[in-house]
């Protein structure tokens, strides 16, 4: 295996952070030094504060200047003004660092043309000195294997999703949430105005990157549009890659030239970009994270636009749910009479309805029995499953009924890790692909399930699991019509 | 003031619990009996269980028969299984109660014609009674004032919201739901099949309910379409009226059929009759309850389609949200020159954005001033405001960063009251709407923010709030094509 050359930026194995604040306490967007002490990086050794006005920072000693810290450094992480920058770029070059991350804003993307210019220089200054910079702009990296954070509670567990962002808020969003669902991370960039590092060099090395199987990337504005579309095209015949356009509207594109200088360019031709190099265009925020889920589980493997809808959630809601699933672009076939018979053997007829959508609760020594059914019933490519109002089938009798105490909350987690255990088996046995639904708010707390236990609990046995029927079914859909483009490219499935 | 003559189901003094379950503590669908101890009616007398299988429940002891219940009994709640169901009727009649709730499934919904003709029997038998008849097959009814609960959790405090819905959890999941956001509720109602008392009946006395300020309705099918039709048109005359209709699709409306017994007619004809008669009509259960929010607050001034947003994300929230906006038909106006200057003249220019969308956090001592500029700017019709990241400005400097104490909280309740506050004195100040704009998951938990907070503070400030740029950009765009719809129908606004 080759090495990188961008690999050294994404493991340095010592920091220095410049123009650090003197409260290492303080959290939120620009706390870098804060975050290097929460993931671990600082314990490891070769995390240096430097800001001339600090003397130290609870107990650890500030350095005054970058050429005073110890050799060797790695990266930068720059929190000076921007007024700054230019006598940090060549205490960098004489430091002979390797790489330095601006988050130090007010360059380019002021629309200010003397800044623009010293953005450029300087820029032009590190290449000949043989330095990457990721920015100005940004919020720089987040590499669990290399103990980097750029905000805090990030988790250190490594991932497969390699995530390349102009917006650092953004990713830093995708992190949270998708953590919260039990997505982890292989290497997270933003990289903002994208002076010198941009979207294609980060996907020409997500492409060949072994530990990244899933490539993510949030864009305003592509600066070099050819050698984006061949990277993106690399990419994308090797890997999933799901691409959310920043700017789709006028008004949005008004604002992503506000925020990282970028020029949105026509985004007819961004979706044809798409669409040719086989990547999955996401319209929204939620979508990039519901096609991020989708592509790392077995949504992959869905074959078809029919969907069982097993709806433990009262009849209007199986109602509203076939609703969302139509409009969304999948159907909702009727059940085979032969299997509404054999349902019909042992679920009462008042209150339930064994036509799809399944609104049923059979007594549970046949509810196995009943799934496998509806799994395996004609015209059914795959099943939406909705845990189900019926505390009695997952709570013992003697379990408290309402509890918030500890042992309460470990009884809910196994009722959620049982249902997710329930659904793999489905799948298993029956080879149809099943699908998690939960409602979040006041439904999910009064079945007793914490809904983002459930997206963890699903995403843990390798099943997608989505926080709507219309976002569960919207995303199949993206997923077929991804697998209809790609025709003719590499099958990822 | 007349008493309509739908008063007495609305408001009894006594129920009789038929068929209760002999755990009182069970919660969920169903559990009327702990419902009732829940809400306090059980403290005012006159709630009875009736169960020949059961003795006593909790100590009260249980009757064995609705002829063995203290005289008078105004309403029974049926939980008797549907063979029981006629032998019960009779003892309603002999008793003289005024109304009877069906819990009791298993009639025409079924598709299973005898059993439709035993609904029509029972109905016709009670009508000549006297006897008025919610369902079968639904929760019936919510009403605080009456102190009446169909599930645990429901608040017993009054509002303005009357809604009717055929599906008894839909009808909960509103509730709970919009209980979360600050809403309040004069009656709900859930009506099942309709056998006697239908969608009509509901909207007329909806209509003339001085309590009643808002009507909400969710409907799987029309059984009178005429009656319908006028009952719908004399409400939304004088208030205004939310319809979800379920069962748009062909996939939905198989499975209303299934639910309800209702057959869906025309989706066509259906959005026809909102339109003509000045209904707002809601497509997604979201939709349903962002518009309840919307006529209950300042969004109804809103009175054009430019808006301000401050987005106080990070500038790829920004961006993404104006692209929310002008998919769902508002727009995000460029400020005008003076008011970008004038900002200038306090806001940094690096890593901010004065144009719209604004992100940019002025020195303290300047938001008010921002704020306002921005709000009476040339072609802002409203303001969306997003709670900034920022925190400085709203915690005290000595107050714990990090605190899940009961202290950390009442300082987090304090500082959304407080941005409510401002958002409130903002509109009054300068006579431009301002509605607010609240992520969940893991931004809001980051801004040391809980969302609930934000919807309930902001909602007691008579101001709109929603859990996304999108839903806020949606409803708006709503409530704007339902006053062009209202032209020559009384001004509600």
């Amino acid at each position: 295996m080759s090495i990188h050359s961008l690999d050294p930026v994404f493991h340095p194995r010592s920091v220095a952070v410049v123009g650090v604040s003197s409260n290492p306490n303080s959290t939120g967007m620009g706390s870098f030094y804060a975050s290097l002490l929460e993931s671990g990086f600082a314990e490891r050794g070769g995390l240096y504060p430097v800001n001339p006005k600090v003397d130290e920072i609870n107990g650890v000693p500030c350095f005054p200047t970058l050429m005073d810290t110890p050799d060797p450094v790695d990266h930068v992480i720059s929190q000076v003004p921007a007024r700054f920058v230019p006598e940090l770029v060549d205490q960098c070059i004489a430091k002979k660092v390797r790489s330095i991350h601006f988050f130090t804003a007010g360059f380019s993307e002021t629309g200010d043309q003397d800044m623009a210019v010293v953005e450029q220089q300087m820029i032009e200054k590190l290449r000949l000195a043989g330095i990457r910079a990721i920015g100005p702009n940004c919020m720089g990296l987040y590499v669990p294997s290399s103990k980097l954070a750029f905000m805090g509670g990030f988790p250190m567990e490594s991932g497969n999703v390699f995530l390349l962002s102009q917006s650092g808020a953004n990713a830093g969003e995708v992190v949270r949430d998708l953590t919260n669902r039990g997505v982890r991370f292989s290497k997270v960039v933003s990289y903002g105005n994208g002076a010198d590092l941009r979207a294609h060099d980060f996907l020409d090395y997500a492409a060949q990157d072994e530990e990244s199987k899933v490539v993510a990337a949030y864009i305003e504005g592509v600066q070099d549009g050819r050698k984006f579309f061949e990277a993106l095209q690399r990419c994308a015949r090797v890997k999933p890659v799901i691409v959310l356009k920043g700017g789709r509207t006028q008004s949005g594109s008004q604002a992503a030239h506000s925020h990282t200088g970028s020029l949105a360019g026509s985004i007819e031709v961004f979706d044809a970009v798409c669409r040719q190099t086989g990547a999955l265009r996401a319209e929204t925020m939620d979508e990039l994270q519901d096609l991020i889920v989708a592509v790392s589980t077995n949504v992959r493997q869905v074959n078809g636009r029919g969907v069982a809808l097993f709806a433990g959630g009262g009849g209007g809601f199986a109602v509203l749910s076939a609703d969302a699933i139509d409009r969304e672009g999948l159907t909702v076939p009727r059940m085979p009479q032969s299997a509404v018979d054999q349902m019909r053997e042992y679920v009462p007829v008042a209150g339930s309805s064994v036509n799809n959508p399944i609104d049923a609760f059979p007594p549970s020594e046949y509810l196995d029995e009943m799934l496998r059914l509806i799994a395996t019933a004609e015209g059914m490519d795959m099943v939406f499953m909705s845990p189900m109002i019926d505390r009695s089938r997952w709570q013992q009798p003697n379990s408290p009924d309402k509890d918030d105490s500890k042992d309460g909350e470990n009884t809910r987690e196994t009722v959620v890790n049982e249902i997710a255990r329930q659904m793999k088996r489905l799948q298993d046995d029956t080879g149809t692909p099943v699908i998690g639904v939960i409602r979040g708010g006041g439904m999910a707390r009064m079945m007793g399930i914490d809904s983002d236990d459930f997206l963890v609990s699903t995403y843990r046995q390798g099943i997608g699991s989505f926080s709507s029927v219309s976002r569960a079914a919207r995303t199949v859909t993206q997923l077929l019509q991804w697998r209809e483009n790609r025709q003719g490219l590499p099958d990822l499935s």
